[in-house]
């Protein structure tokens, strides 16, 4: 028996999220189901993040346990030659049997996505996609406010089981790409749609509904009345989660070749 | 009456192509009976270049008649909002009654990008993914052979219309990108399946199983059989149909800023 760290990309969209669910294709049951047909095992795998339905994953990390003597690198090969199209592995490796995706996990990182330019068939489902151009300043103004420690009850669904609520948030930033923005954040860990709900905030103070400092103001008052809209998962790709406290900033040309191929 | 002028992008791989045919999906099915629900005319929609099943467009266009007195800009955002995922107008305007989306067209320019990035479901069905980077030295040797004016028929599938075979080959030029490469083929008409033929002659000489210099012969040759095999539609785009005899050439940053949105 041996321990295998896998990468995982994915495009969210054709996916009910990551969580096994009976009679609903998500990103655990489509792997379970096809390493099945390369290894003959029952296997469970686990993840760094639970990603919810139509987000999507470019450094998704996993394991699972199997008896199989493939090589690493046939290994890598057997599963992505009966993976869907819209699911990949980008790396397959043996890891310690003590390693686990979830709980060694030290940083996970996001990205939202949001786009002005138009009618689009390549970018859909890839990109939240707005009309009006948001004010980056005042969103870039308003980032800063996150940073740190915090209680981000307010950004959290009532009925989440999470139950500590405090993030550590490392990064929060916005990137200016061709036709659009790009939202990095580095936190130790994220509460149910929080990013998510952050981001609708984060909308509102783009447009001018609501002031830069609203996010210390939702911070304090520790109620999910107070947060924002939940935006669309379209735009947002669980990015890459760390595991030895290393520094992995974001550059953005990292991110553009990983999900465009350019 | 007047005539519209309209800029088409497509994803290809849910279209039978563009050509109208009873019972299957197809981009100009699609446009005709979209535009139907904005004007309520049955409209017959006229392309610059019939792509076939799978090929992608991001600068196609066409033209149409109708009696709508929608201005410009509402009609664009109307029939942008009746048309499906894959399918997005870039821009239309009121053209002379005179213009004809074929018939005038002094050049078209299509891209074919081939990708070595391994499994990512981001770039699925719209590259052509190859395990092995091809020796891209050869291939742009081979490419300066079809510079200029050719007959084609070793590259043009035995059963077509296309009676007149000369092809004005203005441009054949190779870019390498990130993780793979973007050809760049320009000229004032391309035979049906020219491209995916001169392609998959291309690979065969990129693998090293045909000498650079085959794109000679096969030209003089002028014989189906002697032509390459036909290289898959993804990675093919019809990206520009120039009207002025202006120059366009290639800028990578503008490909991938249309596709990409980067």
């Amino acid at each position: 028996m041996r321990r295998i760290k896998i990468l995982i990309s994915y495009k969210g969209g054709n996916f009910y999220g990551w969580q096994y669910q009976k009679e609903k294709r998500t990103v655990q049951g489509e792997l379970e189901k096809r390493i099945k047909f390369i290894t003959g095992e029952n296997i469970r795998v686990t993840a760094a993040g639970r990603t919810d339905a139509g987000v999507h994953a470019l450094g998704q990390t996993a394991h699972f346990d199997t008896f199989s003597a493939l090589p690493d690198k046939d290994f890598l090969k057997a599963i992505n030659s009966v993976l869907p199209a819209d699911l990949g592995l980008n790396d397959l490796t043996t890891a310690f049997d003590s390693f686990h995706s979830t709980k060694d996990a030290t940083e996970r990182q996001y990205l939202y996505r949001i786009d002005y330019s138009g009618a689009n068939p390549f970018t859909r489902g890839i990109v939240w996609r707005l009309r009006k151009k948001l004010n980056h300043s005042d969103m870039s103004k308003a980032l800063l406010l996150l940073k740190g420690k915090h209680d981000f009850s307010s950004f959290c669904i009532a009925k989440s089981s999470d139950k500590n609520t405090f993030v550590d948030m490392r990064s929060a930033e916005i990137t200016e790409t061709g036709s659009g923005i790009v939202l990095f954040f580095a936190a130790d860990r994220f509460l149910h749609k929080m990013l998510r709900s952050v981001v609708g905030m984060l909308y509102d103070i783009g447009r001018g509904k609501r002031d830069p400092d609203c996010f210390s103001e939702a911070l304090l008052l520790k109620n999910r009345k107070y947060g924002g809209f939940t935006a669309p998962p379209d735009g947002l790709y669980l990015y890459r989660v760390l595991y030895s406290n290393e520094k992995a900033p974001f550059i953005l040309s990292e991110f553009i070749k990983a999900v465009t191929g350019f």
